[in-house]
């Protein structure tokens, strides 16, 4: 299944299942408003759902319409939750290695997650209001999932059988201010203004056998002004979301709609590019001295689209511009 | 006005208004649902919720009822976003010192901050499931504030005008886990299980001159299995509730029912104890060479109230015990 929030007067906006080719949507209303409701009552409404997508496919679902992403907000508007890994160790490793810091402990054993904001994500074409181009604005291209609810102590096994839907994510950073905040040892707080999100969430059989190793197994393309930045591929995630979730609920539960994070997809071969400019300028400065590529500027756009072989993407695109904050 | 939010079949409670002397309740419904719903719409609800309170002490309110705070949630049971400070340098300043730790950078000039969990706030009375006594369990008596909408760059004179209700906090830590989470500079994230809140949410003026430069002054009494522990007093925090806002809102806004904390409320006069264990055992390091109080044991309970002059509790009390999580 596939689904989206569009916009409306109500911060949850409302949801709407999306057809398998992207074209077509229908309102959930009767059985789930929103996509908070449908993620808390999921055993409940799921099968009604499906019914609902399988109409929509076959043209029969009464009320549909023309799907536009340009009317979406993140398909969780705003959770109670957002837990971001860092879970391609070789983002780390670089990272570690070009600024000669002290390796994070335990990092190939322990996976490392931030809590994050969730009280105001952002659509996939929503301008990204940033206060100041001094403060190192870089995009993050990630995958995520939204989580039933999960018991303290889960097994990672059990716990990747809470994956409700699978999400792709922009994790916008402020690099000048990231440092600052990892050494007072509070972590990242004023360096991860608010996360935007492709316009569909969907389930994990939605990308067949991509889906695997509780990983998503797709190449995240990423294009910066319209050029090319990056492709690399999902599946060298050092820890899978299964691992993921039980490293977030060892010592609470989690509520459902909580979103946890990949981290910046990264490969290890240099040619498939990165999915943030932090990663560039690090391999910039390892490989020949300096890095020589800036951070973003105001009116600078990111375009971001997880694709298959057969070229189908299937949650939509991230096409973001950022802007001057009006404060 | 005082709030509570009693336990109902929804995650958010119900809410009610609670008269000034603590004794009788009545529910808010027609008014707004949940207090989640009462902050989101202040401007629109606070005047009828007035009238109700006003009605409640007088003695006129119909359907009132004795309230019991053993059947209340926390105020807001869960929100989209709990932002803890660490506004006591005092605290730091010890935590420093006998553990011998790099300085925190500009810990005299921008405040220390981290982003919590505010998917499952306890309850003033609900016992707490940890998975194992040797995390160092610990309790944190703090103080809090429930905001409104705050816009990106807010300054902190304006940021402290959408502070909408005071809250006392307990802030739950588990010690074992803080350093390693701090040496990854991704931050807290294991070391912090679920938040826990005593019974009323109070608008500033219930305290009078108790609240005043954006802080709450007023005595903290912590007792541990009965004794007493300690009642550092609110006044001597180092920054404002509105410098804590506006520090949080710098690259972001916020949104409705934010909560924002002041972390251990904490004094520098040795004779006033401490509002958690981690403070005494570090007094303990620095005057006798060692620390010599463990940390809580399942079975352990833990009593907060803030008080003042006259024995007023205008939060009411928060008294938990620590049991083993049962997965």
């Amino acid at each position: 299944m596939k689904f989206a929030t569009l916009k409306s007067s109500s911060p949850d906006g409302r949801l709407v299942v999306v057809s398998r080719d992207g074209a077509r949507a229908v309102y959930a209303s009767g059985i789930a408003a929103t996509m908070i409701d449908a993620v808390e009552r999921w055993e409940q409404v799921s099968p009604a759902l499906k019914v609902l997508y399988e109409q929509l496919n076959e043209g029969t679902a009464e009320g549909s319409f023309a799907f536009n992403p340009r009317d979406c907000a993140a398909p969780l508007p705003r959770t109670y939750q957002w837990c971001d890994a860092s879970a391609f160790l070789n983002h780390g490793r670089l990272m570690e290695k070009a600024f000669n810091t002290d390796p994070i402990p335990d990092f190939e054993t322990i996976p490392v997650m931030y809590q994050g904001a969730s009280d105001d994500f952002l659509g996939p074409h929503d301008d990204v209001p940033l206060p100041d181009e001094s403060l190192g604005i870089d995009f993050e291209g990630e995958f995520g999932v939204i989580v039933g609810r999960v018991p303290m102590g889960v097994s990672p096994h059990a716990a990747q059988e809470q994956v409700r839907l699978l999400v792709q994510i922009n994790d916008w950073s402020l690099r000048k201010l990231g440092p600052r905040e990892m050494a007072t040892g509070f972590g990242f707080f004023q360096c991860k203004p608010s996360t935007s999100f492709a316009p569909l969430a969907i389930t994990p059989d939605e990308i067949g056998p991509a889906w695997s190793e509780g990983r998503v197994k797709l190449n995240l393309h990423v294009e910066w002004n319209g050029e090319w930045f990056g492709h690399p591929n999902g599946a060298q995630m050092n820890y899978s979301f299964g691992e993921l979730i039980a490293h977030a609920a060892r010592t609470r539960k989690l509520s459902a709609g909580t979103v946890i994070g990949s981290g910046t997809v990264s490969n290890t071969e240099r040619a498939v590019g990165s999915a943030c400019i932090a990663e560039r300028r690090v391999i910039e400065i390892i490989d020949q001295g300096e890095a020589r590529t800036g951070f973003m500027r105001f009116g600078d756009t990111v375009r971001m689209v997880a694709q298959d072989a057969q070229g189908n993407t299937p949650f939509g695109v991230v096409d973001q511009r950022v802007v001057q904050s009006s404060v």
